[in-house]
């Protein structure tokens, strides 16, 4: 369980984005998926499944073919049976990218949670895919996910419902829409529960790019916000009470814009575009 | 993320104990713990970091010593930093058998998850020793572990809070007191965010030997429930509100009394004891 330093570095990416990604004008988030996927030549899987709205799985598949893409698949489970077969799965079948839709993460994990599927995609990436999610799909990457809470800068008691997401990136837990929805509290309750992960929360409109070696990139309009226990001093979350605010101290948070490369490994910054050392 | 189908089969032991075990009379599942540990030649580690009460160490030291064990030694860092110093973890250096007290898993995952003190711990275990935790150490065996929650029998919204645990068993997630303190609703929304997973209610004075080839043996005075949701067939969880009760369809429960072993493998009886087939 050195969740931090997986020793078999491998070629998949995997997105996480924030949310509210521009569909419509320079689509850049959109764009580098493709890209990411191998282009115009690019086999694309979309998972709608997350979305209660009838035309996701519709308007995705477009942009993805406005963007040059020929070979565009849909694959909507209606339930785990069909999540487990094989028949089904061929829609996978040299997929280079695999997009999983917002929505509600709780819905596609109660689909396709520990079924075929779910290692279908595992294989995928592993093999050298690309699996982007925006908003729930963003959450569902993660391993021990984040499934609803409330709003709120500081952490408090019952603030945050967890449950399994696909585990992508297991020693991440992901939250999405983060500045926009208010949501530093949230997380740092998830990861207080769980000193051993870091929280990676990304704005609407913004991605995180990680690499199969666990380093990463900031691409978008927002920021991706780090919290990392790795110096953590002191907390009394075990015994705060009812919905009380949580003491935490020594919680690092890093702040990160576009053009930003990151080192899950270390928690570091690999280069630092534009700053000032303080 | 073949959470059933690990392909390394290894000698370690678990044991999750479900709380108030025997410590007085005949101390069946204590005994068996040293007995698995190797006897009187175990190496014993106990760790009473959940505990809240001064004499837990002394108290579980005793018992070992009573039952023949010569060394016994308690791990119970005071902080992050010391569950980090290599000083301090040689405590663990030769451990046959490590113990971990009850009080909150919380408390415990606060002072030493992510930290080498539970690398620490795994190396132990998967080199061949056995891991034993009764109550909330039952509970810190998971990976995705029950922090705290509601008492009833059926599923219902909100009803439980989750964290991370040492992650020694990954695919299950481990409850204790179970039929005491009315947890079968706690553990079946727990699962039903984590349909990957596989629910394991152990009872007071009751354990599970889970075994590294995830082969099982109840032993004790109750029950072990398995809640496994590979048949669910429909759940509303992603849309119940508020604290209403969760619709799920097909959960199956198995029910384990001592004697009973289990392939959590293929989630099936290996032999039953004595029972007709209905």
């Amino acid at each position: 369980v050195e969740l931090f330093n997986a020793s078999t570095v491998h070629p998949g990416i995997l997105m996480p984005i924030g949310g509210a990604e521009d569909r419509k004008a320079n689509r850049l988030i959109l764009r580098r998926f493709v890209e990411l996927a191998c282009g115009t030549t690019a086999h694309i899987v979309v998972i709608p499944t997350a979305s209660n709205l009838p035309d996701t799985a519709a308007l995705y598949s477009q942009i993805f073919r406005d963007l040059g893409v020929h070979d565009v698949r849909v694959a909507n489970p209606t339930g785990r049976q069909l999540a487990n077969d094989p028949d089904f799965l061929s829609i996978f079948d040299g997929a280079t990218g695999i997009f999983i839709s917002g929505g509600d993460q709780v819905k596609l994990m109660s689909v396709i949670g520990g079924t075929a599927m779910s290692r279908t995609i595992h294989r995928c990436y592993r093999a050298g895919g690309v699996v982007a999610g925006t908003s729930a799909g963003a959450s569902a990457i993660s391993e021990h996910m984040i499934a609803f809470g409330r709003s709120g800068a500081a952490p408090s008691q019952r603030m945050v419902q967890m449950g399994t997401g696909l585990g992508l990136a297991p020693h991440l837990v992901i939250d999405q829409h983060f500045s926009q929805r208010d949501r530093l509290g949230r997380l740092t309750t998830a990861i207080l529960y769980c000193p051993d992960r870091v929280g990676v929360g990304v704005d609407e409109d913004t991605a995180l790019i990680l690499r199969g070696d666990n380093t990463a990139e900031v691409i978008g309009a927002g920021s991706v916000t780090i919290i990392d226990l790795s110096a953590l001093e002191y907390t009394d979350v075990h015994s705060t009470k009812g919905h009380n605010p949580i003491n935490a101290v020594g919680v690092r948070t890093h702040n990160l814009r576009a053009g930003e490369q990151f080192n899950f490994n270390n928690l570091e910054l690999i280069e630092v575009v534009e700053a000032i050392a303080v």
